[in-house]
């Protein structure tokens, strides 16, 4: 069962118990472009206390320099090296996993975020935002050539994504002999300032469907993720918590490596989910209603 | 295990055998806008032979009215009312079973031929082919006015479906009470001229993913297809026969109808899909390399 805080000690306790402070972004520390109350001051609370803060999130749409603008922009303190986004883990994950041969190249459904990312890592790529790609026109494989050196598909949250993209996706995965199908992740849904939209993973749906398997997926749960930040930066997992909004990414990333979790109800979780018959099984460690009230021990 | 057909006195048994046949059409008669060998002469053999014969089509981009114009350009002999499409069975269902009140209305994501089917029907839709759906712009929920009247959503095959349709489509499966959610089919892929492009199940999969639950599905191997039939065809199941390419929908959704199938080898399924240790599991009544085969009765 999670311990539900509510007070100052518990607050304090909390706070004393961890050095590393890992945080997911979208519905815990805002909603869209609005901050979360107190967010900014818990965060800075925090480092006032040294406390280790990193930013984990699924969100493929940026690159983490793009990411870091968005701080900026809400006033949250941030450094690019304390930002570990999915679409910057998949760019490593090809590059120290894959290891693909240099001729080789990736086919991209997402976003400039996670082109800048595949660059920085020197990873050719095609696809992605090249304005070819981006049609509602017909497709006809009568017109398609297929280059054999596509050797990985990639599929993040793509609000441009269309029929060319998936057909010419799904021709690299079925025709290219060892295709590598990744995701960036596989959030069904994403918070937006106005509500739910479908998110990453509904976005890789199609492909899942048509080939009828399922990609390796990078961000949260999965521990490629959580190799990422290992390989940059060192914690005591003992001492180390994890805090998100949701049960089925950060909450059980959080488990699955080996740190304590902290649930907060500011995203898409809310008390129906962790309470009463209908319950997740996923049950983080600490609950509390919002970040902000970790402000309380300052009072 | 099922029977291969390969004398001309099979063919010709086979033929006494029933009365009623049923053809899927892509990858039986035709591949993309080629025909196949020997088609013609069969169909034609089997209406000289008082048979009747029916198309049962999963493709939902036409009408039957835009569909008998196919058969046409090809040269083959087809009647409207021996076309059943699952943009037809989908509009039938929505306004027998489903039976919307009047002030209700569905949001489509699909082409114009099932748009005409739900004209047809008397069932007010959005979505579409409207001009202001068929776009690549972002998508904000700022700007989004909920249609309370949408009472389902309907997807089928669609090349132009993008993030606005799917977010739309998405609000009115979650903010709508008991907004139904109804796919024409479930093709995982369908075969073009050219190959294997991702099918109407690919299409609707971002919805399922992001939803986390099933459509009712209406094209084969669905009853509700068959139901569709029965409201318009008698005919005697022993004495039936159902003829298609894929074993799963056109020969399951013949073993679920209780009437005879034969399986061709000119579309979806290979050799190696029925034989061998990963056999599929369904396993059709007859087999046949190409439906022109049956033309050797007449030699």
């Amino acid at each position: 069962m999670s311990r539900r805080l509510s007070s100052s000690s518990d607050y304090a306790e909390l706070i004393d118990k961890y050095d590393t402070w890992m945080f997911d972004c979208d519905g815990v520390l805002w909603q869209g472009d609005n901050l979360i109350e107190g967010a900014v001051q818990v965060l800075q609370l925090l480092r006032e206390r040294k406390k280790k803060v990193l930013f984990v999130t699924n969100n493929a749409t940026k690159s983490r320099k793009s990411y870091k603008k968005k701080f900026d922009n809400l006033g949250v303190e941030a450094h690019v090296d304390e930002i570990y986004g999915s679409a910057y883990a998949t760019a490593v994950y090809i590059s120290s996993v894959l290891k693909l041969p240099k001729e080789k190249k990736v086919y991209v459904i997402g976003m400039a975020g996670l082109e800048e990312e595949l660059r920085e890592e020197g990873i050719p790529y095609i696809g992605g935002t090249d304005p070819a790609d981006i049609t509602l026109e017909s497709f006809s494989l009568e017109h398609f050539d297929l280059d054999p050196n596509v050797a990985a598909v990639v599929c993040g949250l793509d609000t441009t994504v269309n029929y060319t993209k998936l057909s010419k996706a799904f021709q690299y995965l079925t025709r290219n002999p060892g295709c590598h199908f990744l995701v960036t992740n596989e959030d069904s849904t994403y918070p937006s300032g106005h509500g739910l939209l479908p998110g990453a993973g509904a976005i890789s749906a199609p492909l899942r469907y048509a080939l009828g398997k399922d990609p390796t997926s990078i961000g949260k749960p999965a521990k490629t993720m959580l190799d990422c930040i290992q390989a940059k930066v060192h914690y005591d997992p003992t001492r180390t918590i994890m805090v998100g909004d949701r049960l089925n990414t950060d909450i059980l990333f959080g488990q699955a490596g080996g740190v304590s979790t902290l649930l907060v109800l500011t995203g898409i979780t809310s008390e129906k989910d962790i309470t009463g018959p209908n319950a997740s099984t996923i049950v983080p460690d600490f609950v509390t209603s919002s970040i902000g009230d970790l402000r309380s021990i300052d009072k």
